[in-house]
Order: C-alpha cells, then structure tokens, then sequence
C-alpha cells in the first residue's frame, strides 16, 4: 500500500477505535495537541513501562525524577535555551503577514506572492507568567525538553543518595514547543511527551558509554516490536548539531512519510553541568568535577506512532491456511489487523459467548472473563455481533487472543483460543487456560 | 509531636532522602513547583498504578483518557472557566501594588499600611499564546483541571465503544492554576496532578451513584493506608458550591495544618455536557439525553502528602520487645521511620552484606541481590556502614524488608529478614525468600 495512504488508514483506525483523537476536535481543534483515547492510553501505558522497567527499576545506576513543566527562567538562560539557542528562522510575508521557516521557502509568499521581510529569530518556547503580585509576577516557559529539570536536580540526587560515576537520573514527561508547522499524525506536535536519560560519566569514557547507549536504544525498540530493518542511524553533521553536542546520532524509523528522527542519542560533554555551575566531588580520586554527559532522548508519540505503524496489516483471512473453517468459509475477506507485541497490546484477551441469547454460554462466558480478569488485565467482554466480526474487531484494536465460549465448553469444559497473527485456533481446558496465556503473555 | 513541625520534618525527609524537591532550586526557585526524586517518583506512580487498577483496569464500565494540556480556548468558555467561575476578588494595594485575597485582608495592607483598590476578579489560569503566523496565533490556556478533557472527549468515547449507561471515563495528568498564595509544602500548589472521574448516569439515579463513589473514596483511600479516623465528609454549604455542582461532599484529612480537601466529589448535574452541546443516544430508550455527571476527583500530590504524613513515625528501638539484640542493645535509640504499605513503598527489599570487606559475603550478597531482583523490583543493595545504620536508612524510607547475608548464610543457606515496623527479625531459607516476600507483598 502507498506509504501516505498507510498514515491516514491509521490516523482513522486510530481515531475511530478510541486510540488517539484530534485535540479539541468538538471546537475545530489545536494545531499540534491530540487527546489520546481509551486504548492509546492503555498502548502509552504499556510502552512507557516497558522503558521505564529496563532503564530504571531494573538497574542499579539509575535513578527517577519527575521535575516540574513550570520553571524558574534562570533554567532556560543557563541552558541556552533563551536566545538563539532554540529559535528558528522565519521570515514574514509583507502582505499577508504570515509567517513562514526561512529554510522552507523562496523569495515569494507561497499564499499571496507577496514579498518577505528579513529573517528573524522566533523562540518556540511556550511563554506564560506566574503569580499574581503586581510588579514580581513573572515570565515563565512550558519546558521544551525534560532534560534540563534533570540537570537542575543533578545536586540534589548527588546529596540524597551519593551515586558514583557512571550513573544516570531518568524521566519521562510533557514537553512543549511552538512548531511552526505541526504535521504527520502524532509526529509533529506542539505537546509531546519524552523519555529522557541523563548519563554522567567520566570524559575519558565518553566513546564507549555513546557505543553501550546505542546499542540499549536498539535493543528496547526491538523489545517493543520494532524491526531492525526500519532503523537506521543517521550521524548528524557537526553543522547540523546543536551547541551543546560533540557527537549526535538520531536513531531514524521509516515512518510512512519518510525516515525521521525517533530517538536522538547525544554526547552533551559537560555543557550543561557547567552551565548550571554543578560539580560532582570523586570519592575515588578525591578531585571535583563535572561529569560529562550521554543523552538517551526518546519521544513516547514517535514510539506510539511507530509501533501502529509496524503493526499494522492488512491480509486475506481466508488465504490463510490455519484459518478457521467459519473464517476461511469466508473466502478470502479483508481484514486489518494491528500485530502488535502481546505486551504493548492494551487489550490482552477477549472473551466471547457464541450466542447472546443463550443464557447458559453467557454465563459461563462471563465466568471466565471473571477468573481471567482476577489474572491478566485487561480484559475485555463482546457478545455483540457474529463470532466472524467480533475477531474482526478485536484484530484491528491488536489483541492477541479471542477466547469463545460454545456449546462444547458446556460439556468439555473447553474453550476455543484463537491466535490473531494466524487465525489459528485451539481447544483449551479451561483449568489451564489462565496458564496458557500467561506463558504466552511472558 | 507539634503538628506544624511534623510538616517541617516530613519537608526536610522529603528532600534530604530523594522524594520530592523544591522546583527550580539552585534558582532561587519557583513558588508553588517541586520536583519529585527518585523515591517520590517510585511512591507516586505506586499510588496512581494503584488508583488505575482499581478504578480503570479492573472494571468494565470505565475508559481511561489522557487529553492535551493545551486545548482550544473556546473549551473554557463553554464550561464558564473563563469568566468569573474561575477567578478569585483580589484587592491591591494602591501603595506597594501587592495583590491579596480580597476575604483574608482586612482595611489597610499588611506590608505597608497603603490602601486598597476596589475588589476585582483575577483569573488564576495560565495563559500563553500559540501559533507562530501573524494574525492567528491565539491564546490558549494551561488546563486548570483535567475534567474538561474528559467532557470534549465524550462523543468521541462514545462513538468507538458504545458504552452503555452508567459508565466512566477516567483521567490522570497535570493541572495548572496561579494560585494566589501557594503554600503548605505540596497541598496548595501552581502545578499539580490530578486523578479525575467523570461518571455519566440517568438523572434518576443520582443519589445512589453519589453514595456509591463515596464509599469508592474511602475504600481506596483505606487501601492504600490511610486511617479512617483520619478522613472527614464535609458537605460544601450551596453558597460555597462551584456553579455547576448540585451537592459536593469534600474527603478532608487530617494534614498538619488542619483539615483540608483530599478528595473531591461533586454531582455536576447535567451541565457541561449540555454547555459543550453533547448528548447520547439510548438505545433502550430510544431517547437522546444529555448524562448527568458524579465527578470522584482525587489530588495526586496531597494523597502523596497525606500517606507521608501518615507514615511518618518516630519511637524507640530498644524500647520495642521484638527488636534484635544488636538493635536493642543501642539502647532506645530515636528513630524516625515511614510505616507506609509495602504496595506503596518505593522501596520493597534492601539486601546487606553484613560486612563489606568480606568477599564471600558480598558475593553471595550480590547472588541474593540478583534473584530478588527478578521477582520484585526495585531492591536496593546497601554495604555502606554498621546494619543498625543500615536499617535507619531504610527505615526512614519505609522500606518494609531488610535481609541481611550475614556468616551463617554461608553455612546455612538462610538469610535474616527484619520487619520495619517491629523489628523483628526471621531466618528465612534463600529456596524460600523470593516466595516469602511475594506473599506478603500480596
């Protein structure tokens, strides 16, 4: 299927199914804001401990944060932040006066051909002013990034639990930034939320620790279900790279629209802790210091819209060989279906009665869904609609396993288990049942 | 202990031990912003893992949500956020230009005796503008609270799931409002997370569901360790009601500085669906209606408040009769701990060697240490002084397990496992420690 044609069949599955909506949609929207649904919250929920369980429960070096949006405006003039630093060019139409990237157009106003002023600086910090005394209210910016509330709180990890080199402080958290041009789905958008790894290390170690940290990006976006195949690091060019950096490379994904930056692996030397005028006494060496620093940067929507879009398949159900007699019967109909990793998944296993009208297969539908629910979560019940339709839906929301209830389970007590990849299905002993998925959910 | 001064001592723990930090510190900070630590971060998403379990993961008629920070500002016009339902009468000082609440000042200024201003409404939501095109770029507002996201998102909700009535739609996020004076350590802040509740209901239906959700409140604030005596229902009298609610019972707790809101509870009526234009179709009925809304709203940064305060606990070891004899033997000895349920502590397991110069010991310690670890996350390793230091550690961050690897543990293959809260300890078998723990995390 085309590659843009792919990206709209997703922004609708993934608005009609209740992953994500456009922000304010009932108002004519907010350029750049979306509302993420029932499921997406479950799928976000999922990713986002999956990051958060290898790099930080799981570890011994690191350590969690979750710093404030709102910050003193110190933070951002330290950073570098405030002035040329996070600003793009734009030039404005004499005419129409809009505004537009200096690097994206020509001489002429694309809309009304009118002529443009000089370039100029636009900051894309979100600007707001805080308290409510005249005279000492004061300007203030949404972060544009969650790493400098990490540097910030460098200190007070440093004194509250005296970590030694190399060790790292870890956040996930909104970010804002004014785009100028918000596009591509959930791509580019002027609220967003990162997955942030500040690593303080030694400068002479700084090579090998950039090496482990690409190869520890690789390996969880594999672990989500990402194929190698459709990453590609990109080196950026010393002109290219921002102020702070020695070395950057942005692990690229092929999105539908082109290969784009999903996470960006920086070597930040110790720019930012001097900035700040942080220092790190060494227990070991008995020297003061400030680390240098290696930047994990991932971006929780570029994951989300990453994972629909590798999961997402469409196949002939009846082509398929171990499909269910009633599905092949079928004769080759379409279907969607997201593949999605069981574990990233936001519904886990649905549980179905054959027939609505038949109170014994209701209840013990409904007594299963109960035990199963006690176990794995979440789960959820259909009894609308023929059994064809329900796999239909539950294959397009990317759950893994449909669980049906028939007449035989009434007598064997036995359920139907139906694998959403291949459509396969086997008879299940309903004692086992909790087990079987388990095993498979590992 | 004086209760204004076991706030001071639950801010300093907070800080000195890596829960939460003052916003924008190393700046001078920020009034009304903290950042949580790596023991906060852990308490806190224990909390609100808590809290979505309960109340989205385990139920069927709940659908979780997480909406934009920012949202078109015709969002709050509709819900009368803009306007006088959101403000606060101000008075300022024609003298020093210092803003009050016009109800807690009297005739003249407290700083410079000036006189005041006739009272006038300030708006305590965040502006900023957004939009980088001349002409367009509009002012849109930091969310106040996380409801309106939920509402604007109803049909949409609707629409994908086809919920039947009664159902929910559940909200966890940021919050933002410029609260005039910010105190109370995390109780009365400008940046703040909330955990939100809108539950869509027939009209008729009303007063069972409001009774309904308040023993959802209590049961969950019980669940995660927080003393019945210590909550009270406070109906707001109608005068003090927010414009849209019809009757509002506030969860007050027991905080140092007196009885103050926890969680909130209010019957909106039918009145923001209906101010969005938003109805649903009964399909029982054949009607359409607008909902009528029980709104459970719970602040996630004073239920962090209310559990550390909760917790918080000073007493004699050797006073206790189960102490150890080294532990007692130190002769009533003050220490402070935090008895907090171990489903909350950030914290489940410390492991010690006894001795950190021997390598037998810390070996098997690290051994212990690594299949601990594959179970139950986080577990922290300590080899850093004397075992009676060591447990004050983990004491004061409530951390519920303390094994020590001690000489026997060579020969015998067992560990001790001392109780935080009674300081007992067990020999327990390596085979059966995993096991062990695991049931009492249960």
């Amino acid at each position: 299927m085309a590659e843009e044609l792919k990206l709209d069949k997703i922004t609708s599955l993934a608005k009609r199914r209740g992953f994500i909506y456009p922000g304010s949609e009932i108002y004519g929207g907010l350029a750049g804001t979306w509302d993420y649904g029932p499921l997406g919250v479950l799928l976000k929920n999922n990713l986002k401990n999956s990051w958060w369980k290898k790099f930080v429960l799981s570890r011994d070096d690191m350590h969690g944060l979750d710093a404030a949006i709102l910050m003193n405006s110190k933070v951002w003039e330290a950073s570098g932040h405030v002035g040329a630093g996070f600003s793009e060019m734009l030039v404005e139409c004499k005419k129409c006066h809009k505004r537009f990237r200096a690097d994206q157009v020509e001489e002429k106003c694309p809309k009304c051909k009118g002529e443009f002023t000089e370039k100029r600086q636009f900051n894309v910090m979100f600007k707001t002013s805080i308290g409510a005394v005249e005279g000492s209210s004061s300007q203030v910016y949404l972060r544009p990034e969650t790493a400098q509330g990490i540097f910030i709180n460098f200190k007070n990890v440093v004194d509250s639990f005296h970590p030694k080199l190399p060790f790292g402080i870890a956040q996930i958290g909104k970010a804002f930034r004014n785009e100028i041009t918000p596009k591509d789905f959930i791509f580019r958008v002027r609220e967003f939320e990162q997955m942030e790894i500040e690593y303080f290390i030694k400068e002479g170690d700084w090579k090998k620790q950039f090496e482990y940290w690409l190869g520890q990006i690789h390996e969880w976006l594999l672990e989500i279900g990402i194929e190698k195949k459709h990453l590609h690091n990109r080196e950026i060019a010393e002109e290219d790279r921002a102020h702070y950096s020695k070395k950057t490379i942005d692990v690229d994904y092929e999105y539908p629209f082109g290969k784009e930056e999903l996470v960006g692996l920086a070597y930040r030397t110790d720019f930012d802790l001097k900035a700040h005028g942080l220092d790190y006494y060494d227990e070991e060496t008995k020297e003061t210091l400030a680390p240098h620093v290696i930047e994990p940067s991932f971006g929780v929507d570029r994951a989300v819209l990453a994972i629909l879009n590798e999961a997402y398949q469409e196949d002939k159900m009846g082509g398929l060989s171990l499909a269910s007699a009633s599905e092949a019967s079928r004769g080759g109909e379409k279907r969607v279906f997201l593949k999605l990793n069981p574990l990233i998944a936001p519904i886990k296993v649905a549980i179905f009665p054959l027939l609505k009208n038949k109170p014994k297969l209701v209840k013990k539908a409904k007594e299963v869904f109960g035990m199963i629910k006690a176990e794995i979560q979440p789960v959820m019940f259909d009894d609308n609609g023929n059994i064809g339709k329900r796999y239909r839906r539950q294959d397009e929301i990317g759950t893994p396993w449909c669980i049906t209830i028939d007449f035989d389970t009434l007598e064997s007590n036995t359920v139907t288990v139906r694998d959403r990849d291949t459509g396969k299905q086997e008879r299940v002993d309903i004692k086992e049942l909790t087990c079987y998925l388990q095993e498979r959910l590992k």
